[in-house]
């Protein structure tokens, strides 16, 4: 997970990123940061929070200039430093850089060693230090432009990168496209680049169009130029479908609300069930369960209330918050359910732990049977591309058959949807997509 | 708004006291506060802010004992002093008593005016200090019991109160009902009080009933006791159906998700509208969405997306303030609407402002007809028994036709559920109802 | 301790309060609150903390207005809540009324009694309270002045007390005069009252002279007009010249400075020693140790290194933190100590803690011998006037000799000042002050 | 200004760090951390603030390990990043590094853009990441010592370093010894490397000797093992003396105190004026004051008492901040100073503004004449070595004689010691300090 977005060319350019970087709290709530670039010099605001806690209106009067870059981060595991925060800066030899990254490498650790045998030193534990110092130490070359293309060539992974130098900015996409960046333009003036397109809408931006897997766009003297860089070999991250993106957000070319209704369709077409109604684990399976309802003719209904006074499940830190907090978000419309038969429709299912307290949360309310549809296939591996997902060990289907699962999570019946049905979903070619984390299938080790 | 809490003989009183207001935050998230009783001393902690930012674990180490109540409120206009969270403590003749109060009464300026001309003193603008002066002042009797009992038959207006004494506790509900108050029974032992079943859920309380307008509840010695000590005249707000409580509440005998989405398919019955899709205003709106797509046939979309990292609107203190907060609130799904006539359903109309931006969200998003449904009838008149509507000026309903407000909000059509749908929505009589922010029939001034 | 202010006539009021309290700061570090009289309408802010930390500019855009009290607060025994900062704020029968108090009323149960018997409430755990309710419950007098003076009459001991209603302030001293209170010119219009002179430098005041014991002052109508409300029969704390007051301020007609000084020269007189240097415990033995050295002819050294990180320890509420403090705040300057025989000079001691380890310190750092002289009698009783000393059972002089003492503290020798010491270094008659906490005289019980 | 500190081969090694900052918090109250080492990890904490504000006991469940070492920071001109705190932490070729430094290199910027042109990134605008990118760069070198022997050539100006790696923790002073750095042993175990001995007093350790300058200690196994690693050129900061060492901490081999104490006598002998009463300016003049009493036979007296609620003049960031703050933080003892010829004496005279305000105090507070006499010589050139002086411009000395600034800050007469007298008061060669910012002998630059 994690956010970035860049605006170039309209003078609240900070201001409009932090109003982006708000729109995507939902990729990373533990830390956020701005860099805009003013008469040469780059100006950083980080720290841990939210978006509305970490800036004041005094941070806009130190982050001037037509130029911002910024980016949200969910913690990961361990290392919680201040340090972490992005964009990460640096005086280097052509002067001053900012970076902001999305995604993970898989080469970090590797690179990181070369470079400190010959001499770098690392002050975080972030990949985008890494792609500075293969920036900075390139010195034989001249321009900052050069040597980012060097830099990016040597690393591997997942990254959406936007780099922000004393005069320039430059958009960049891993060939992969693991993590989504789409192209906007503003209507006051300039341009956005931002992870999701629900950041263009409070801005007040167009969607122009994704930045291609493989493709650098650079922003210059008011200018947009783009080149590939890389040769594309799409393999987008299937999950911004099934859980990360905002639902009215569009990525890789598609809506996300109207993808998931449509996996609801599927999963439904696909795991019938004879059930009294549906309903949604909200959130996250709201579109899904609307999908399901109206494809099985089964009546719809918000069977489950969120108290949405506790953050997202899925981005705190420790599994021993989390109990409490599922416990504390969660609660059963007990007129409705009592005595009924529903089908309940989650995303995914990671540890199992939740479902199981869902499910008997609703037995406790009086349900008759509770059938769970999961909207994705089983998780069988973790992400190496920038989801935090928990090690193999900690997923549930990497060591149980669905029939376990089931048991398990004390569901009548429990079933996933498979990827050929989301295949249908999504209405594009498979080989587009990584589906890794459900088929073991990595497109880069 | 505002909500009231009371735990009798539970060793946790002050923690179930915690997390039912935690469950109840959206009735006010301005202040919150408990007070225990132990050893026939009283401890309040209370202070400004959400629940979960108030109290820490240190705090449950002084609240102490197995009595507690506690309170979150809503800001009201103008005052916002520290002084004004509830509960409120006080040392008198017989002893200590800490006091909670939803409601608000509408002879207290008057009961202020007699008491301090006689001597009195109030350190607060809270109704609360009221009923407790009213107690202590009344020294001629020996008990408390008596004493409330006076009091209450003093003041005027909409009271659920709970009070604590060293070694009792009481309940009790005005002669109307205004605001709503049930009874429960906790598994792991005792009694619970309050505003809203959904308290009970997370504390592991059985629902037992509600406390009947003009009852009072006595907590003694591990035993309750019932009186009527009101004629009972139910007259209880229209309104938590329509908007306050939380949809997974049974208030005033009735599931508020069942009543509202019934009031959708009465609202569909009423005002049919020739659409393509229903589309709720988010979260308040669900509900009744459903119940008129179900009744229409017009199919369901959740075509408006909330952003949940902002709080609520109507709580919010200030006009402007509010108008930046739904621009970050509320986005579209464009992809869904681009084209397509829409009904969109919410639950009321206030001041005007946020539905004309919703109509003009949704039209630049490409929606080529937007047909408002709200609900419930025009909000034409202020509420005086606790709840935080505006003035009659500032109410548009008050000042303009139907035909005028929908053009004043830029929709296609615009309609409100009749006085009539909703009784027909909750299947009861209407004379046990207040609907005087709609006809202007006050029941008591 | 505590300190009061009141301005009077000065478009600044509330700032120059504020101004005040920061000088007065030494006088209560718990909490502090100004209010302030605006077109009949009475503000308060007050919070815990220092007056640093409390007050920011915005709080002056409310406190408007040209007549202002404020209060600074040191915490008393067990009672830590919010609620008892002051001013005390209230309206009752002839408006709004707000009250600042240096003191302690000796009959203060006795009056919650006998009015909470009568149907009063008391919020707080303050004397403050008291006299609100005894003016308010008066209804029968129809001038607020009526009603202060009727109420003074009512309460015994201590008592500097301010007064704010919408138009009017009233500054008013006990008969016996316990704590000081002092009247100045401001030199850019209207008039300060103070606990101590010190205030009135940093706002530009000139000392007019001090309110008399027994004293009523009225300011009204751009006026001031004093007359005598109680025969004084003057006691004044001679504790004030001993440690409370600021050394730059005048106190009971005499500057504190000089005063403590002279107290040091009488120590010489009474009790030589035969020693190669005086050496005082910072800050507060420094003026006595200046007097000391001087009589004596015995160099003084500033032997003893204070830390000014620290806050000061007289005011810290227990004893397990004011432990560590002290030996965070003292350091001996082991250069001068090593090998010489010392006259350490402190104000007085309480519990004997701090001494004890005082004289370990020095010993450690060389010192040869460690004779302790105290500018003050040994402190055998509470103070029942205002001034948080221990239990009687907690002063060590109440149930030690001298000698006793002198060995608990491993000094090599140790005396007190005499109370006729006292009486000469203030050069005025005895009867004029209070000593009860050495002689146990209580003036009133 | 800046402290360091260092404990090796104790278990509470962080914790001895944290007491021995806040011994020296007197060198610097913009920010403060701390690094140690266990289990061959360094963890670090380090924020803005006060070292009480930043460290909770949590922090020492993370700052495990027997080796530590800790900084705190005096705010500089500009740049204000919580990055730009100490330690400062890196992963290199050999492992993992913390540095803390206090003094100011004169090649930093020749470093910088020789390491940057050839590939460095820096992070922050610190000298100490200087230095580890010299360590981290030399990677022909395979053990820590030589790099920062190699590292530590390559750097001009002054620094007291400490460094701690996984395993070991290392003790530099420059060939001039320009800041003090001393050695000692604690008495429950390992050793102590401090900036100021104040700091042993604290940690209950034993002052060994100060590290040479020129001199490298290295703490391995258990042992201490020194080395000279540059020939010794003494040129030891005489501001040390004069304003910054707390009066209880040996510097040089002097106690601060003392020699202060002599300074004032120096002053005497040198300036005598015929007056009333010697005035310290609190607290930095008055041991310089005691010295110049004794010396004279002009009485002593306390005659201006410092307010201790607000900070350190000297440290403050802003001239706007700073002017309020002196009027708050200073104020005459009117009783005393009336219609006397007062000799006032200071450190030092930077601006002049202060003292202007201080002569204007004592003059209106009644003073016939104010003779200031200031215990060093006229400051006429900005310190490159680590102290926080003002530009050359800024300097009052620089631009006025002695006669015009008696006259701008209004003073009698005005005289200040010259280098001999500080030579006297020292009794030490004058070619073993540093008196640059006096007479301009630069040792490097």
């Amino acid at each position: 997970m994690c956010s970035v977005v860049g605006v170039y060319g309209n003078e609240n350019a900070s201001k409009l990123c932090f109003y982006s970087l708000f729109s995507m709290q939902h990729r990373g709530q533990e830390a956020a940061g701005i860099s805009s670039s003013y008469e040469a010099k780059i100006k950083t605001v980080k720290n841990r929070g939210l978006v509305t806690q970490i800036f004041s209106e005094d941070d806009f009067k130190v982050l001037k200039g037509d130029m911002a870059i910024g980016h949200t981060r969910y913690s990961t595991a361990g290392d919680d430093s201040i340090l972490d925060a992005q964009p990460v800066f640096a005086r280097y030899g052509l002067g001053e850089i900012s970076i902001v990254h999305n995604g993970n490498l898989v080469n970090a650790k590797e690179i990181r060693e070369e470079l400190t045998k010959k001499g770098a030193i690392f002050q975080t534990n972030m990949d985008t230090e890494n792609i500075i110092h293969l920036i900075a130490k390139n010195y034989q070359k001249n321009t900052l432009k050069e040597r980012i293309i060097d830099a990016v060539k040597q690393i591997k992974g997942a990254f959406s990168l936007i780099i922000l130098s004393r005069h320039k900015m430059f958009a960049i996409r891993d060939p992969f496209g693991f993590r989504p960046l789409s192209l906007g333009k503003i209507k006051s003036g300039g341009y956005i680049v931002a992870s999701e397109t629900c950041a263009f809408e409070l801005v007040g931006a167009e969607f122009i169009r994704d930045i291609k897997p493989g493709e650098m766009i650079t922003f210059e003297d008011g200018e947009i130029k783009s080149e590939m860089i890389f040769e594309p070999a799409p393999k987008q991250c299937i999950f911004e479908y099934i859980y990360f993106a905002r639902p009215d957000s569009n990525v890789f070319g598609k809506n996300v609300y109207v993808v998931r209704k449509q996996m609801g369709r599927e999963l439904a077409k696909e795991l019938p069930v004879d059930a009294d109604m549906v309903v949604p684990v909200p959130d996250s399976g709201v579109a899904a369960a609307l999908g399901y309802a109206e494809e099985s003719g089964i009546p719809f209904e918000m069977g489950i209330m969120r108290n949405h006074y506790v953050g997202r499940t899925f981005i705190e830190p420790t599994q021993e918050v989390r109990d409490l907090k599922v416990k504390m978000k969660l609660s059963p419309i007990v007129d409705k359910i009592k005595g009924k038969r529903l089908v309940v429709i989650d995303d995914s299912i990671v540890r199992g732990t939740t479902s199981k307290r869902i499910v008997r949360m609703l037995k406790e309310a009086g349900a008759k049977e509770v059938h769970m549809r999961i909207a994705s296939p089983a998780t069988t591996g973790p992400c190496y591309y920038g989801v935090d997902t928990p090690t193999k060990e900690e997923l549930i289907a990497s060591k149980m058959s669905v029939e376990e699962i089931a048991k398990y999570i004390e569901a009548d019946s429990l079933a996933y949807l498979s990827i050929d049905g989301i295949i249908r979903a999504i209405k594009d070619k498979k080989e587009n997509y990584c589906f890794a984390c459900f088929d073991g299938n990595y497109p880069i080790l």
